[in-house]
């Protein structure tokens, strides 16, 4: 069976896996990318990272990689990733150079691409199964991304840069995000923003059960009843329906995924997400899109990355 | 020099005329709608202001037609127009059936498509050239419609519907749309919603100097220094804004068309919404964009339907 090598590379975590044509993870690890932080170490990781799943290397054809930021997929390069602090990072070049160190004999194709676009190339694969044409996908995470595939491509659009629903103004005059821009998607539906939010209004006096809270305890919380937990979901989930009634409206796509780490809150979203649907998108389109949870919600960067790659 | 037959068909004025090509309208006319608004009376009305305008119909090979609604462009089915108070309308085959009976040596192709679907067409080709790929128009007339071009290919989703940015929500909690919802981009930047803002706030005791309130006379007003004037058009502006950077964020086109009767007031609306996007639009994308007032602003929907039915 062909194999294929897809890489997830975000602030904290990087993450390399073994996947198969239908997207299918083998095998995967994850490595702390916080202390390799800069450019020429951390493609060092990640090719020893790929060397050390794959062993020797043999047969590995393409690799790709997805990265949280603004990417330039033409020529393979960071343009800029805040989670990283990488400016102007020919990472295509970098990992091709530390490869054919590592492995003269081999040639290898390298792609590197955003890791919300890769994401919702993951999605049209594995939750779409190629059977629908236009999809959009939601990646909830830290913060929020997203992308689009249209008539079965990856859409990227003039500059790579489509796909940014996060950053869609969702209250005008609301929360600051971290863009500096106010009442986008992901300042309500960001994990980071969720849990900030937690704190703040205990702080303020609020009475919750939550300790340490992280998005994944603001779940619990909220199906063991907690008042604050649930208000703070349900807050999301309104945010996010109105940002994906906007996309129905907009896109008339066929699937819409709702994948990462916050996405398996699960129906703490989906029931508030679909009743502003339901208000808020015209009937014909909405009947059209079905909204789900991703089967693979916190591999569908690694997997799209890979499977972009194919030459 | 081959001659193509557009029609734009809305619920007060329908307009026929010849366009060349390249999208230039050579002769027009208008006539009004809203008298024979049942199908066949319509079509009959349509087919004798196509011979009118071209003598005895010889050598016309395709007629497109954009009609204001839900339209099944591959059956050429109005599914449902408000306007016209039309459901399930077969017009591809009534308007065929009527021209076989005026003109039964020829042979014609008839293409029916949503009017903004059209717009976005005739921008495509009349505002951008042809050059770039991707684009998005918004119709800026009664209410507020868009359409998008994506890879030179226009966009229409999964059921046609494709393009409702007038049905974005901007502000969650804000004013009553006709479609039911709150705070679409439509009741705040749609013509006949700043009639109706106006009329309300003269009512409550505003001073203005505006009498028979209409876009026109609002743009007038503004411009002459009338407050309530000027502040209904900022408002339509930062809400244009707000949804022109979602649009920006979301699908990074390189042209945003405004056009439309509304699309007039220029810089009224202009200077508001670049500040917005200025605001809200990441840097790499809004570089990309140019947000531009069409060169045929009330033409592009009877210019997109003629192109887009040459067989």
């Amino acid at each position: 069976m062909k194999k294929l090598v897809g890489v997830d590379l975000g602030g904290t975590n990087g993450k390399v896996a073994v996947v198969t044509p239908v997207g299918r993870v083998l095998e995967s690890v994850s490595f702390p990318a916080s202390e390799v932080l800069t450019p020429k170490p951390m493609v060092k990781e990640i090719v020893s990272q790929i060397l050390k799943i794959w062993k020797d290397g043999a047969g590995i054809k393409s690799i790709g990689i997805g990265v949280a930021g603004d990417v330039d997929n033409e020529h393979g390069v960071v343009r800029f990733s805040p989670n990283l602090n990488w400016r102007k990072v020919p990472l295509k070049k970098l990992v091709q150079d530390e490869l054919r160190r590592m492995l003269p004999a081999t040639k290898l194709s390298v792609t590197v691409e955003n890791d919300a676009n890769a994401a919702a190339w993951g999605a049209y694969h594995v939750d779409g199964k190629t059977k629908c044409k236009n999809l959009v996908v939601l990646t909830l995470g830290t913060g929020v991304g997203g992308g689009i595939v249209i008539d079965g491509k990856l859409y990227r659009g003039a500059t790579g840069s489509a796909g940014e629903i996060g950053h869609m103004t969702v209250e005008p005059g609301g929360r600051l995000c971290n863009c500096g821009n106010r009442g986008c998607l992901e300042a309500y539906a960001g994990g980071s923003y969720m849990v900030r939010e937690a704190k703040a209004a205990i702080k303020q006096g609020r009475t919750s059960k939550i300790t340490e809270i992280t998005p994944l305890r603001l779940q619990i919380a909220a199906r063991q009843g907690d008042k604050l937990a649930q208000e703070l979901w349900n807050e999301a989930g309104y945010y996010l329906g109105i940002a994906v009634a906007g996309v129905i409206n907009l896109l008339n796509p066929e699937l819409v995924v709702l994948a990462g780490g916050v996405s398996q809150a699960g129906k703490l979203l989906l029931v508030p997400v679909m009743a502003e649907i339901k208000k808020r998108a015209f009937e014909t389109p909405a009947r059209a899109a079905k909204v789900i949870l991703s089967s693979s919600p916190t591999d569908l960067g690694l997997i799209g990355a890979a499977l972009l790659a194919v030459p």
